[in-house]
């Protein structure tokens, strides 16, 4: 059995916790929370709830259900305990530097770190290494949504007097998005300065972007998502292979259950850090390898 | 440059000559057939053909493209030289116990075998494992077509009074499939009486399946197939999570792509027997490690 700890319980750790203790091969070690001490949710009744991951017994591997910030000092904290790590770190572009430096630390003390294992980055990730392996010539699309946008959102709540708001990722096809951002503006402030402030911000300014008033954002709020991923490409000198990945899916719960099989293939690999698409994805799985060959192949 | 030979120039061979050829890292070592001596197709004018893989030069490994039956024979003949092996021997109640027998030849001479290696079992095999990791409670279906499958056209070939024929897979949906057979009889045969024995071949007995007669079965033959793997399932415990892949390809150059991209992982393995679903799927592409993460996770 796996000991596994999750720290953080927040939106993606109180997800965690539900998959840990649903795989048949791991053990909840415990939750890693700055709540740690004062009135504790149900779910966490009976498992051991703590400030610091050193006062949990013999942890083997740690899901860091952390902010996309915050998930490097977290790592870098958690891997010298020589506990594994995973990550579900979220900005493409910063990937393989984080990998690069938890990479290093992983090797000295002799521990697997395994990063951006969520949905995109992450199962999405390896979709597209196939389809290019598949079909090595050709342009692959991601198509996000509709479902709510983390980032987006963050970003449309920060635009002064914004009190409340959701950006909603629409997918248009070919890799181009729709953003519907609902507001709830605080008392006096004006909608029309908010959707002018919201439509030149970076994060909406480059695509078509509608916003809404509304007066409870939080009656709008789901985390159901989805995303289409589209390849059409050469195999060899034959055209028009075409591949197509298409999920609607629970964001959260999608992203801890993929966190907790990356774990269990973090028991696996030799010391070092590792995206998804560097994991065989046999060792995702639990159970024997020669029935798992069996059964899949 | 990966020094690559392809065995066999039938159905696959052909295709395999060309993915290797455009491959951007490899090198065609040269093509090993029994036609080696007589007049050869265009595609081969360049290209040193062989009766016998040890006849070409420093080959690091060697696509099979073989019948499935002669997977095994060709591999125990070929890894002894030190060469990696990609076949895509494709009887998936057989390919753990071959997988376990390359293995064993595959150690002794350390050398890599990759089993399995086309599009179902393959990539495919790829797909259900990691939506068996995203919602490991649930159920995967996989639909085949609408294509041709081999092992239906050969079963109905073998029938008495048959001359040529053709099975095309139907997908019905959730795993169940129709047959559509259309042959062309021998002089004199009965079209009801071939119709029977084909209705109870075992191979078509459990289906729902249809039979033509037709003039000519060359007229009907197309190389494009397709699947559709599906899966509704459980992460954590939350349900409904659903996942979807559905590609249409050419039958032949998909394989052939795959086994190329299979053989430069082989390059990269420690020695042993592999299938699709052990191998980090960043090793079947060419190109920096660094670059692909950044391109693709």
């Amino acid at each position: 059995m796996t000991r596994t700890a999750v720290v953080g319980y927040g939106n993606i750790g109180r997800y965690a916790v539900q998959s840990v203790l649903a795989a048949p091969d791991m053990e909840l070690a415990g939750v890693v929370s700055s709540r740690a001490g004062s009135i504790l949710p149900a779910a966490l009744q009976n498992v051991p709830v703590v400030k610091d991951i050193r006062e949990l017994q013999k942890v083997d591997a740690a899901l860091l259900c952390v902010p996309t910030r915050r998930v490097k000092e977290f790592a870098q904290s958690v891997l010298p305990h020589g506990i594994r790590t995973v990550d579900s770190f979220d900005i493409h572009t910063e990937i393989a530097g984080l990998r690069g430096e938890l990479s290093k630390t992983a090797l000295r003390y002799n521990t697997v770190s395994v990063v951006a294992a969520g949905w995109d980055p992450g199962s999405d990730s390896v979709i597209r290494a196939l389809m290019q392996a598949a079909a090595p010539r050709g342009v692959t699309y991601t198509d996000f949504g509709p479902g709510m946008s983390m980032g987006h959102t963050v970003a449309a709540k920060a635009i002064d007097g914004v009190a409340d708001a959701l950006s909603l990722t629409i997918p248009l096809g070919t890799g181009i998005h729709r953003r519907n951002v609902y507001v709830q503006l605080k008392e006096g402030a004006d909608f029309k300065e908010a959707e002018k402030a919201i439509k030149s911000d970076p994060y909406f300014s480059r695509d078509e972007t509608h916003v809404y008033e509304v007066k409870e954002v939080s009656a709008l709020k789901d985390t159901g998502h989805g995303v289409k991923i589209t390849r059409k490409g050469t195999a060899g000198i034959t055209d028009n292979q075409r591949l197509a990945f298409d999920m609607r899916i629970s964001g959260p719960a999608l992203t801890a259950q993929i966190m907790t099989a990356c774990a269990r293939a973090a028991m696996k690999r030799q010391p070092g850090a590792y995206t998804m698409i560097e994991l065989p994805l046999i060792d995702l799985l639990p159970g024997n390898r020669e029935d798992l060959i069996r059964q899949l192949v």
